[in-house]
């Protein structure tokens, strides 16, 4: 195997001060010219439709004109209100430079439009997506012959196709039983609620042995939809994405049948609480469908423990309870490049820090063994949802949905099932196997860039993560040793949340002495407003960050050692039940370089101290 | 009222033979430059994070090499399987060059990265997204003050949105029952099954006022699922497109209640089996969820006739009968343009073919009266589907949902429901009143530019349309009148299969005196390898189209008619119960030159008559 060259994480984005402007205007000259021959040499004796006469005409012109003024109008919209994620005084939300390599595919593929949704449309892009699946489920841990991955417009998409195969699925023992029921000889209700995933999919290669496979689809929800089926619970963590609301909506399985477990301090599903409410379930006799384990929170990037969650499954499974995994890891799922090696590979816990972040900087607790343990027992799962526009570096909009056992889309295909006999096969159809139709194809060719420049190892998107990471691990030392910043007499701390599993750090100022945490609040909620779009085009903005509000409802107790740490009374976690903190993803891998990083930090202190001095002055 | 001043088609693309390059060449130049301007003068005084001296490192080279490798590879792979969709050599599938317009708003927005998810990592792009949602409406005829309208990746999550509306309106009245009887006292199930969307939607507000609405949305089939839910049968015609078959599955409504309407020997929805239908759903007391027309069908460009439906549904309402009623107008919707002026009136039926058509080209048959009150009945559904990415000439991913009500979204949002409360409002999470979550900004801006160079009227886009309306009729009319090729002593008529209502024209060759139907699909079968990605890389190909099978499963004895006109036995139907046809989306606006289209008719004929002498040879 070739080990691949280290790639210079610098050399791969046209930068903060587009440092790289002349290399990206280079290719973009390449791929206009280039597509513009491709034009000129198709049958290079039919005749120009314009004639040199025409291009003169006056409404020729005004017309271009036209484009021209629409143009210039749109660039300067996008000027005065786009979001500068380029720069590293952007830490906000999940958004930073993006690859050079995915940018240009993606614009260079606009110019030939394909439409992913069939062969036909698409020839050469629905193989890049075929490419890019197998090399993300790899990425994951699936096996590349048996799994199945294609892009989709993001996370909350992909998500929603794993409730469609699991809810699907649940429904096949019960349609077996329908139309062929010595498949099913002697199993109850409550067992036919719990085969595993592999076992019904077993079961649905024996239905197409006996020719009833058709007859048998047309017995599933597919066919007779959710008003006579009773298949379950949705069991999802309180860090839950709301696209698992709207999930339960549209599947027709209703918000009575998501639970939401409850996370810890350290914002991972209480796996207790998990256990606890698969056992109450189990004494209401209600099947479990599904369970989502979430790598990489939205809010506060915490990364479920997946390894106790398949341990779990397992004990569960001797007693006869079955239940789909999927995990939500569409921000996470990238980091898994961290710990393989050059030949894909698992890498060691032990010296896994040496090897893969420099140590000095992020000392053990940072990626510790139960992130690495989760991110190992990824691939137990039956499916998972990743998007390349979060950590993948590519524009929007790309998710991807990866599925462990290909034959599962079965379950939902329309028209004649996708024949899998070879491995490389590309589907003609393709949208007749996921829930979008129409997709663009440049969407899949800008991963396939980016997975061609960056390899999927710890050399390659290893490499530029775990530079984000080890930023944030800076951002988050430097405010837990912050000394309080002094305005007009009073004193401000700041606290960071809790050590986060990823890149993403949450935090709030306190005036100290102050019991309120309403006061708290609303100073956090005003240091948001300075340093977001609230506070008009950003372009003026000397540090830009982002907001969430962890909620009683949401979130339970478990921001209630954190509003301690301010020394505020319990009572007043249980007055407001809401806690405002500074959010701050941070994907920039620029802030590895000391020298750079200490001027950034000194610019956030800075904003800050701003800010809070004109709260003052205001009130 | 501004009088738009006419704009000249041929400046609006790049052209077959890249005609406008140094056009789009400059405009790329300006897109570039003007955004990597926007970076570096972002904080001036921040020091840029790769040094010159960096820049000339060996890894550094090495990687912006692998980017530069990468993109030539790309660039290959799209040269050598790309459709070539520019050339009027191809009449295929619903494709051809793109508005230049479209395409640099695109390209130039890619470089900003904008996720309409939410308004702030968006603040310019949602605001274009609403914008155009609005003007989308207005197109169809909707009130711009009560409309709601936003992009979608395409037709089929636009028909999601449609069911997922439709579904969770109908089971309102119910979850009132349960939660506010008095508002809906005296109303037995089939009358609380039988309310119009606006007697529920003011049920809703009745809610609000009363203070119930949470409560009530957990009644409805979005708290409780599907379940227990009866809410009826949704109605489409056979030429309905494969996502209504997805949507009828993943809504939980399943196939079982989903009824398709016969179409007629001109492929529009057959009424009185519309209304024969309508009337059995009654007898058997099942209520109807949602009648779906068809606008412009997929493989016909068919167009339903609303108007009459329209009808219907007033004559039914009396009788204490009521439904949603959905259009998916994704292909046809942007040819209303066609009928509205300068000033958004819809153009009087008299004299309209002398205002908008060529009438000496394309005769009174075309446009007919049928499909102008068609049209013109388009703002009495409740929803409409429609697709910049097909006749809004804008590239890949852009389709739009419209509803009339704008009170309809809270039916479906999450978190806080969106305050209407001043018509420019920008939603602050877009994301939570549709089904996608994340999604590119650059996909509402290329609609933006293309709607603001190109007017959605007569005009504008009635103008592009129209020239692509001619050349279909020309082509309809050349095949009508083709002469038999001859080609080894056997003579090959063509037939076109209808007089479509649109520019799609679909058509077959037949061997004179053959009296296999067997024989005459196999015939186009091979031309339709012959002339399609199946021969190989396209590039080299006279001649590209694409095909269709009209089964008796899918659309009755609709195609019968047009097997007699060869002079095929009837029996010939029945036995083989499918007919092979050439498809051929006529969206080129270079066919209405007169020396033009000779050429390209003469291309074609000769591609055929050499398909047929291969075939002759191979057999």
């Amino acid at each position: 195997m070739d080990i691949e060259k280290p790639i210079n994480t610098k050399a791969l984005f046209l930068g903060p001060k587009s440092e790289n402007y002349d290399f990206f205007r280079q290719m973009l000259l390449f791929l206009m010219d280039d597509h513009a021959e491709w034009r000129r040499y198709f049958h290079p004796n039919d005749a120009p439709i314009v004639s040199d006469g025409e291009k003169g005409q006056k409404d020729f012109l005004d017309t271009l004109q036209k484009t021209r003024e629409a143009l210039v109008d749109l660039a300067g919209q996008l000027q005065e209100s786009s979001t500068p994620w380029f720069s590293p005084r952007y830490l906000g939300h999940m958004n930073t430079d993006t690859l050079m390599a995915a940018n240009l595919g993606y614009m260079l593929t606009v110019l030939y439009n394909p439409n992913n949704c069939a062969y036909e449309g698409s020839p050469a892009t629905t193989a890049l997506e075929i490419q890019v699946g197998r090399q993300l489920a790899t990425l994951m841990g699936y096996d590349p012959q048996r799994c199945w991955g294609h892009i989709t417009s993001g996370g909350t998409v992909a998500n929603y196709e794993a409730v469609w195969l699991a809810r699907n699925l649940a429904s096949i023992p019960f349609a077996i039983r329908a139309c062929k029921p010595e498949l099913v000889d002697g199993l109850s209700d409550w067992q036919l609620a719990n085969r595993s995933t592999a076992q019904i999919l077993d079961l649905m290669d024996r239905a197409k042995e006996s020719g009833v496979f058709e007859e048998m689809r047309e017995q599933t929800v597919r066919g007779k939809g959710m008003a006579g089926a009773n298949l379950g619970a949705i069991i999802v963590p309180q860090s839950k994405h709301y696209s698992w609301t709207k999930a339960a909506d549209i599947f027709g399985i209703g918000q009575d049948n998501l639970y939401s477990v409850p996370v810890r301090e350290n914002y991972r599903m209480d796996i207790n609480a998990l256990k606890a409410r698969i056992d109450s379930l189990i004494t209401g006799k209600k099947p479990i469908l599904a369970v989502v384990a979430v790598v990489g929170t939205t809010e506060e990037g915490a990364v479920d423990e997946v390894h106790e969650i398949v341990k779990l499954r397992e004990r569960y499974a001797e007693e006869g309870v079955a239940f789909y995994l999927h995990i939500d890891a569409a921000y996470g799922g990238y980091a898994r490049a961290l710990f393989l090696d050059e030949e894909n590979r698992f890498i060691p816990f032990e010296g896994f820090h040496t090897i893969c972040i420099d140590s000095k900087d992020t000392g053990n607790d940072w990626l510790n063994r139960d992130v690495y343990e989760a991110f190992k027992a990824m691939p137990k799962a039956d499916s998972i949802t990743v998007d390349p526009h979060k950590l993948g570096y590519v524009p929007y909009a790309a998710g991807a949905f990866l599925a462990a056992d290909r034959r599962m889309i079965d379950v939902i295909s329309y028209f004649a099932a996708y024949v899998f006999d070879k491995s490389d096969d590309n589907p003609m159809l393709l949208g007749s196997y996921i829930i979008e139709g129409s997709k663009a194809g440049a969407a899949a060719a800008a991963v396939w860039m980016a997975h061609r420049v960056v390899p999927l190892n710890r050399s390659g998107y290893g490499a530029i993560i775990r530079a984000s990471i080890e930023g944030a691990y800076r951002f988050y030392t430097s405010l837990q040793n912050a000394t309080p910043i002094e305005v007009g007499g009073k004193r401000f701390e700041v606290l960071p949340l809790t050590c986060p599993d990823s890149n993403i750090v949450d935090y709030a100022f306190h005036e100290i002495g102050n019991p309120s945490l309403k006061e708290m609040n609303a100073l956090n909620q005003y240091l948001y407003e300075r340093c977001s779009y609230k506070s008009g085009p950003l372009y003026t903005n000397d540090f830009i960050t982002s907001k969430t509000s962890l909620t009683v409802e949401e979130y339970g107790e478990a921001p209630l050692s954190f509003i301690k740490r301010f020394g505020f009374d319990p009572s007043e976690w249980e007055r407001h039940g809401s806690v405002v903190v500074l959010r701050s993803c941070v994907l920039t891998p620029y802030l590895v370089n000391n020298t750079t990083y200490k001027t950034y930090w000194n610019t956030f202190l800075k904003a800050m101290e701003d800010a809070i001095a004109d709260r003052q002055r205001s009130q």
